[in-house]
C-alpha cells in the first residue's frame, strides 16, 4: 500500500503550488534592536538581527555583560530558520502570578516576568518564527516557536544554532557530554580549559556513548564570571525534542547548542505548530539566588493532572544497598541462561544471596513501620536478572513475573497491615520499546497488588536501537510513561532517564529522577564532599533527585568483600542532605542493621519532612558549601541543613526567619569534635538548645561534614 | 547505574573462565555423509561436512538433482557456527500425525515426515549446533538449533550462510529484494538472468528500500527446472529472527540466504536456546503438489490459542475502494496540518468527499446484510489522515479518536441490529513503536465498541527508525500484535507486515495478510492475469492473502477521474479467485452500486464459503493456469474455480471427486463467448447443468478469464 503516500503527495504538491501563488503582506520593522528588562530592572535583554538577518541576543545583569551578541536559529532538512529574517512584530507583556505546586520547596511560587515575543519572517519560501523571551529577576528563558504556516508542515530538525557567547573566561562546573549517561563527577575549569579537559576525560566513560568529535558538556552547568556573577545554563520543558548539551567552540568563549541525535544523525522530527524547550539562564551576583530560583518550574506548563490528592511525597527504604555492599545479587540464581517467561524459575537452584525475598523484605517493612518510613522499594523482585543485557538479545524483563522467593500476595498483605507502601522496580534494561508494549499491564499488575509508586530504570544501550537515552524518542518515552502512570495514579522515580527540565510541574506524579552521579557511587570510588555541594546548583535545577542519602556505614571495607570505597561524608552530613538535596521522595539508603547502631541519629531521618512550606538559602557557594532552612509544610517546625566540602567550616545560621516572639527547641545533629569524612565519619553529637529569631548559630562543620537541625516551637 | 553492567560482567567473566577449564568428552563420528529420504522415498537428503568442517547438504527428487552440495552456517559477532565442526550425533525419527486446523483448505492435515537431527560440535571454544531436517513427500525443511551451552549465551547474528546451489539454470518466478515492501509484479527469468533483471528493475520501486549492492530476490519464489521439477524456496515459522531473502551469487547458479538487517547492520539479536525459522523447499514434478502442499504449516507450531471457538472466517465489504476510484479520501478535511488528539476536528471544514461517514457506512451495512456478507471494513474512520507520514513527525494516529462524521455508537448499534460485524482499521503509518504503546487501549476500544476484527497497516518507513518492515524487531512486533489480539479475541488481517511463513497455524486469529501486490493495484496500472495465476505458487504458500477479489467494474476510466487503469480480469475470473486465492477472510471489494448492476453474478460471492473441508487441485502451471475444486466445510456443496493467463484456455474439470452416485446441480459462472479481460471484461454467462462424478467438464476461459462453479447436491 506504499502507493498511498504517492497519491497523497500529489495532492499535497498541488496544494503547496496554490499556496506559493498567494501573496502575503509583510509589515517590516527593518532591523533595529528591541529590548526588555527583568521586573526589577537588573537584567537587560537585547534582541536584534545581524547583517545576514540572523537573530541575535545579548544579556547584561546590573550593567555587567552576561551573554555577548549570540546567534539564534534552527535548521531543518530542506529549510532554515536561521538567516534572511526581518522582524515584523514585537509584543511585550508583563506577567505576575502566584501558583501552588503539589509539593516542593515552597507552598507557593511567584511567576513574575516580562515577556518579549519577536515575530520574524523571511521569504522564498515565506517562513514565520517567533522568538519568545521571558525575563525574570533571577534569569531568563527563551524558545523558538514555529507557528502553523503554509510552507512548512513537518520538519526534520538537523540542528539548533543557539549560541551562548561569554564575555569572560568563566570558572565552569561541568560534566562531559554523553548521549547516554550523566552519572559523572564534575570538572571545575575555565571555559578555555574545557576542550583539553574533555579530551583527558575521554575513555574514562564506561558503557556510554561519549561524544568524541566535539568538545561537549552537559547542562545544567554553572559558571562564575570574573566579576562574580553566577550563571546557570539549562533548559525547561523538554518535550518532543532531544536534550540539549553545549558544544564549546575551540579558541573561543562560545557555547553552541548541541542536540542529541538519533543514530541516523537526525535531531528531531516535528510537526508545526511547535515550540522548542526553553533555553534558560539563571543569573545572580548572589549564589543563593541560583538555589532559590524557581524559574525553570515557572517556564513549565501547569499540572495536566487535575486531581492530585493521591500524590503523596514519601520517605522510603529499600532492598538495594545490600547489592552494593558485596555478595548479594539482584538475581535469584546463578543460571545466566534463564529467560523470563520461558524458564521455570522454581526449578532453578537459588544462589542463596538474593535479598529480594519475602522474609528479608518483611524485615525492611518492620523497620520502616517502626521508624516513620512510608515505603519500601524492592529491587531484584522479578525474573530476568541472571543476565539482563537486553540490547544484545532483544528482550529481557517481564513486569509481572516475580521470582519464586518473592511472594507478591503475602508481601502486599503484610505491608498493608503494617501501613507500609511497597515501591515496585521496573528495570527495563533500556528496552524502552518493550516497556511501552508492557506498560498498561505492568501498571495494572502494580495496582492489583497494592503498589502506587515505581522506580524505573534504563541501564544499558537503548532499544529502539536507533535511539540514545537523551534523543527525542526517549524524551517522548519518559513523558509517555509519566502520563500513563498518572492514569493509574502511580508515582514515578525514574533512573537513567533524560535529565530533568522542570516537567515535575506538569507531571507532579513524576516525583524524582536520578540523572546524575548519585549515592550509589559511594560504593564505587565515592563521591567527594564537593559533589553534593554542587549538585543543587546544577542537576537539581531541573527537579528533585533520588540521590539516596542516609548512608551511615560509609566505609565499604567493613563488609569484608574487598571493596575499599569510602563515601565522602560524615553521618551528620548525610542528615543535612535531606535539606540540601530536597526531594518529595527521599530514601534512607542504608541497611536496617546499620541504622540500629545509630538510632539516635536516625531519629532525624524519621522526623524530617519531604515537602516544605518555605525555604531560605542562608549561605551558598557552588561546590563549597550550602546552608538552608526550610519550614515543614504540615507543622510549625523548621529544619536547617548545612554542608561543606573537604574544608572544615563554621556555618553562620541566622535564625531571623523564625516567627517573632516564639521560642524554639533546636535539636542539633552535628559532627563530633574529631569528625572528618576521611578519618572519623561516624563521630557525631546531638544536642539541644533553646533559640529564637534573634539567634545566630555558629555551627562547626567537619571536613566533608555537615549539620542538621530540627527547630520545634517550645511548648 | 551503568556500573551494574560492569559488575555483572566481572561475575560473568569469572564464570566463563571456569567453564573453559572444564573438559568435555566428544564422541566424534568423523566426517561421513548421513542420509534420509521422504516417506515415499522420492526425496533423498544427504548431509555431510566439507574439508573445512562446514556442514553441507544436497537434495535429489526421483534421482534428479534439486540442490547440489550447499553450505550451511551461522555467523555471530564474536563466534562462528560455520566451520571446524565434527558430527557427534545423528538422530533419525519418523513422524505421522493428522491435525485439524481451525480453518483453511482442509479440515485435516497430515504431517508425515522423516526427521534427521545432526549434532555438530567444534572446539576453541567448544560450540554446539544441531541441524534439524524434516523431509516430507512434497519437500523438506531444515533449521539451525543452538542449544543451551556454556560458551555462548546471547549472540549478535551478523550473517546466515545457507546456500541453495542449483544444478541447472532454472526458470524462476521472483520479485526483487526489498527490506520494506513486497508489493511487486513478478519477473520470470532464468537464474542466470536475475542479476541483470534486478538491476533493470531498480529505481522503479517507490517509497521502498531497494537493496542496491546485491542481486537479491524475495521468497516465496518458485522455479521450474530444465527437467520439469517445480521447486519453491521459502521459510516457515519466522519468529524472533529477520525475514530471509535470497542473494544470487553472480556468474553462478547459487542462492545464498540474505537476512534483513536493522539499520545498524545487525541481522538478529538472539539468546540461546534458539532455533532459526525453517528454510523450506517444496519439490515435485507435478505443479499441483506445490499448491496442495501443507508442508509450511506442518513446520509451524500448533495453535497457542486453546479456545478457538471465537475465530470465525468471514466475507466482508469495505469503505475502501471508493478511495481508489477517484475523488474520495481517507481524510475528513483538507487541513493537512491537523493533528490527532490535538486539533478539534469538529471545527475543521469537512472536505465533502470522506466516505467513512455514518450514512455511507450504513449503506454498506445494508447491502452486506441483504447479501450474505458478514462484515464491513471502514478505512479513514479515525483522526489523522490529513497528513499521515508518521516517520517525519514522530507520531500520527490515535486508535480511539473517530472523525466527527463517524458515529461509533450509532454504527455499533446499527450493525448489531443488522447482524453485521464491523472491522476496524488500524493504519499505524509504520509507527509500530507507537502502536505497541497504544495496543491495549486500542483493542479495548474495539471490544467496547463491538469490533472483533482489525485490518492493520504499516505504510511508510518504520518507527523505530532503526528498523525495516522485515527486520527482526518488526517480525517480533507483528507476533506481539497477534498474541495481544488473541487475548482480546480479536482477528487480524495485517497489511504491510513481514511476509507470512505459516504462523497462522500457531496464531489462527491472524487470518490473513496482504504482503504482496494485491487487488488495489488494479487501480494503479493493473495486475496482469498471470499475477493471480502465480501468487498461489509463491506468496500464498506462507498463508492466506487479503487479495481483495470481487472487482466487477474493472475499468477505472468509468469513474471519470482521469485514471485509465484497467484490471487484468473478467468478472467471471474475479469469482474464480475466491477459489484459487483461498482465505478465511475474503473481501467483496467493489462498490455496492457496481454489485447492484450484476446481482446475478454477485450471487456467487454470496454463496461461496471461506473455509473448506477438502481441496483438489485439478490443473496447475505457475503463472499460466489453476483449476481447483473445494468442498464446503459446512455443507455437501463443492465449488470449482479456474483461471488462465492472457491466453484463452479450456479447463478440464474432472468431477470424479464428487461422491459416487449423487447427482449435483452445477451453477456455472463463465466468461461470455466474446469476453476478454481487455476488451469485454463484463461479458459473462450463468448456466446450470446436472452432473455426477463421471462427468468431465470442458470449460472455456477467456483471455484473462476464469470460471466459478457451485456444485449443489440435486434434491
Amino acid at each position: 500500500m506504499q502507493w498511498k503516500l504517492n497519491l497523497y503527495n500529489q495532492i499535497h504538491a498541488m496544494k503547496n503550488l496554490f499556496l506559493l501563488l498567494t501573496s502575503f503582506v509583510i509589515f517590516s520593522f527593518a532591523s533595529r534592536a528591541v529590548e526588555t528588562t527583568s521586573p526589577d530592572g537588573n537584567i537587560l535583554l537585547t534582541v536584534d538581527l545581524d547583517e545576514n538577518g540572523t537573530p541575535i541576543y545579548s544579556v547584561t545583569y546590573k550593567g555587567k555583560p552576561v551573554i555577548s551578541e549570540s546567534k539564534l536559529g534552527l535548521v531543518g532538512k530542506n529549510v532554515d530558520f536561521f538567516k534572511g529574517f526581518e522582524i515584523v512584530g514585537v509584543d511585550t507583556t508583563s506577567f505576575d502570578e502566584i501558583w501552588e505546586p503539589v509539593w516542593g520547596e515552597y507552598s507557593t511560587i511567584r511567576d513574575n516576568h516580562k515577556e518579549l515575543a519577536v515575530t520574524l519572517k523571511k521569504n522564498n519560501p515565506e517562513l514565520d518564527m517567533i522568538l519568545r523571551f521571558r525575563v525574570f529577576d533571577d534569569g531568563l528563558g527563551f524558545r523558538y516557536e514555529l507557528p502553523l504556516q503554509d510552507n512548512v508542515n513537518y520538519m526534520t530538525v538537523m540542528d539548533e544554532l543557539t549560541e551562548f557567547n561569554l564575555p569572560g573566561d568563566n570558572t565552569t562546573f561541568w560534566i562531559p557530554g554523553d548521549y547516554d549517561t550523566d552519572e559523572f563527577l564534575y570538572s571545575e575549569t575555565l571555559i578555555s580549559e574545557i576542550p583539553d579537559e574533555v579530551v583527558s576525560r575521554r575513555g574514562k566513560h564506561s558503557e556510554s556513548q561519549a561524544i568524541t568529535d566535539k568538545y561537549v558538556i552537559q547542562t545544567p552547568m554553572i559558571m562564575k564570571t570574573p566579576d562574580s556573577l553566577y550563571v546557570n545554563i539549562h533548559e525547561a520543558a523538554l518535550i518532543g525534542y532531544p536534550a540539549m548539551s553545549l558544544e564549546v567552540v575551540p579558541d573561543s568563549l562560545l557555547f553552541r547548542s548541541h542536540l542529541t541525535p538519533d543514530k541516523l544523525g537526525v535531531k528531531a522530527y516535528i510537526q508545526l505548530p511547535f515550540s522548542t524547550p526553553w533555553r534558560t539562564l539563571l543569573i545572580s551576583d548572589d549564589a543563593r539566588d541560583i538555589l532559590a530560583s524557581q524559574l525553570i518550574l515557572n517556564l513549565n506548563e501547569p499540572s495536566v493532572i487535575e486531581d492530585t490528592s493521591w500524590i503523596k511525597p514519601m520517605k522510603f527504604m529499600g532492598v538495594w544497598w545490600e547489592m552494593f555492599t558485596g555478595g548479594k545479587t539482584w538475581a535469584y540464581s546463578d543460571d545466566y541462561r534463564a529467560k523470563p517467561g520461558i524458564t521455570d524459575y522454581t526449578k532453578l537452584e537459588p544462589n542463596g544471596h538474593h535479598p529480594a525475598n519475602t522474609a528479608n523484605v518483611k524485615k525492611y517493612i518492620d523497620f520502616a513501620a517502626d521508624h516513620n518510613i512510608d515505603a519500601v522499594l524492592v529491587e531484584g523482585w522479578n525474573e530476568g536478572w541472571e543476565d539482563w543485557r537486553s540490547y544484545d538479545k532483544n528482550r529481557q524483563f517481564l513486569f509481572d513475573k516475580a521470582y519464586p522467593d518473592f511472594d507478591v500476595d503475602e508481601l502486599r498483605d503484610y505491608a498493608t497491615a503494617k501501613g507500609i507502601q511497597l515501591i515496585m522496580h521496573h528495570e527495563t534494561a533500556a528496552n524502552a520499546a518493550d516497556y511501552e508494549l508492557q506498560l498498561d499491564r505492568a501498571f495494572q499488575f502494580m495496582k492489583d497488588n497494592g503498589y502506587n509508586a515505581v522506580k524505573t530504570g534504563y541501564v544499558g544501550a537503548i532499544i529502539p536501537r536507533s535511539e540514545h537515552h537523551t534523543s527525542q524518542w526517549m524524551v517522548d518515552h519518559v513523558k509517555n510513561v509519566a502520563e500513563r502512570a498518572a492514569e493509574y495514579q502511580i508515582l514515578i522515580d525514574s533512573h537513567e532517564a533524560p535529565r530533568p527540565t522542570g516537567l515535575i510541574r506538569t507531571y507532579p506524579n513524576w516525583l524524582a529522577q536520578e540523572s546524575a552521579r548519585g549515592g550509589e557511587f559511594e560504593s564505587m570510588g565515592g563521591n567527594p564532599p564537593s559533589h553534593t555541594a554542587l549538585l543543587p546548583f546544577t542537576r537539581l535545577k531541573g527537579g528533585p533527585m533520588d540521590y539516596t542519602p542516609g548512608l551511615f556505614e560509609t566505609r565499604l571495607s567493613t563488609y569484608g568483600q574487598g571493596n575499599n570505597s569510602q563515601a565522602g561524608t560524615t553521618i551528620a552530613r548525610q542528615l543535612a542532605l535531606y535539606l540540601t538535596m530536597p526531594s518529595p521522595i527521599q530514601m534512607a539508603c542504608d541497611l536496617p542493621e546499620n541504622y540500629q547502631r545509630f538510632l539516635d541519629a536516625f531519629r532525624f531521618i524519621e522526623d524530617v519532612p519531604v515537602e516544605w512550606a518555605d525555604s531560605r538559602y542562608l549561605e551558598a557557594e557552588p561546590a563549597r558549601y550550602i546552608t538552608v532552612a526550610r519550614k515543614d509544610k504540615n507543622s510549625d517546625d523548621w529544619y536547617v541543613g548545612a554542608i561543606t566540602d573537604d574544608n572544615p567550616r563554621v556555618a553562620t545560621i541566622d535564625l531571623s526567619f523564625l516567627p517573632e516572639g516564639q521560642q524554639f527547641i533546636a535539636t542539633i545533629y552535628e559532627d563530633g569534635k574529631d569528625a572528618s569524612w576521611k578519618d572519623n565519619p561516624q563521630s557525631y553529637n546531638i544536642r539541644t538548645v533553646k533559640v529564637n529569631n534573634k539567634k545566630v548559630l555558629k555551627q562547626k562543620l567537619a571536613s566533608g561534614g555537615g549539620a542538621a537541625i530540627r527547630l520545634t516551637p517550645a511548648p
